[in-house]
């Protein structure tokens, strides 16, 4: 859209800034992965243990974000591909703002999750594939959506009636299916450390505060 | 819409514990004007005054949510509507993850400036009304968009050719039209200071970290 009166304006914080003082890089995980997977509930632990670390860091999933900023969005594929737009937008903003932000999203295909890849700076943006059998999430069913997806009462359901691309080259796969979520959530963990994104333990001074 | 697969998943982390380890309370601040009226340059002063001093803040402004989150709309009233719906959406979760988030958008009409209210907590909405002349504000049009609204060359153009409703009754008026940044700054963190959102100065302990 033609929109001439649109000038950037230049923000008197930069994110480096915002880092050094937060002891910490900014950062994107995008969970990936079946409904069911564990997607959120391993990027609530993770934010959970994060802050105890005492780091910036905010779960955006499919459910609050399909609540509010989506709520005019359905799941066809048109609507859908909307929806990942708006998020991806909205985690460059909040990653821009010094947080880690863990994005929980089924995102079904690789087309979606490499525009949102593209938009945060490279480094910065870590793909983590929950990988879980359709038959162990639908077991689990813990919203009771794959047996309505299945009775035909729901359409456009990932792993029923629409498709799920894996990710070709993930910065991590978690095991979801056979792993406990403290596992999970530590692997997650380990990766932003190796990453540099926080400081690993053994980096830690006895009296620094935070992580 | 309805979507009976969408279920609100909780936080394991509260805004009330991001609050504490913060040292502040999370809040939003709607910088509402004339184009050029100086909503930006007085968010983006606050926000570096409120950074120095320790605090999360970011600022949201017509210009970077218009180049992502919202570059699929014009200036169509339908289309202002969605554009300010989604930036409600997007300060709620903003202010969620703990922040002072300041929203520097022209946002003309009274209704869509009390749908973003309503979002928010109560007593953690500011209404700042940057007050200018619009002869003051064509003055000094430091985007050349008066001149071409003037000719015919923008339409929709608020303050001339789009109608601009002041707010009834603002949390605060800043005199953008004869105060310096610096003072009209000094406005808004006396607002929040007033307002319990971050301590004032005498309230500082000497060896607290930040405000």
């Amino acid at each position: 859209m033609n929109k001439p009166q649109i000038v950037w304006h230049p923000s008197l914080v930069s994110r480096e800034q915002r880092e050094a003082t937060n002891g910490h890089k900014a950062a994107v995980v995008w969970f990936t992965g079946l409904p069911g997977s564990g997607k959120s509930t391993t990027a609530h632990e993770v934010e959970r243990q994060l802050f105890a670390l005492g780091c910036q860091a905010y779960v955006l999933d499919g459910d609050n974000v399909r609540h509010g900023l989506s709520a005019d969005l359905g799941f066809s594929p048109e609507h859908r591909s909307e929806h990942l737009r708006r998020i991806a937008e909205l985690s460059r903003l909040v990653h821009d703002s010094g947080m880690i932000v863990l994005c929980a999203f089924v995102s079904p295909t690789r087309a979606s999750r490499d525009k949102v890849r593209a938009l945060i700076p490279a480094g910065a943006f870590f793909e983590a594939y929950c990988r879980c059998p359709v038959g162990v999430c639908a077991e689990r069913d813990p919203k009771g959506f794959y047996a309505k997806a299945q009775a035909g009462q729901i359409k456009d359901y990932t792993g029923v009636s629409a498709p799920y691309e894996e990710p070709a080259a993930p910065e991590l796969v978690i095991d979801t299916a056979t792993q406990s979520v403290a596992q999970c959530a530590a692997d997650v963990i380990g990766l932003l450390q190796s990453r540099g994104i926080i400081r690993s333990a053994a980096a830690r001074a006895p009296a620094s505060k935070g992580i």
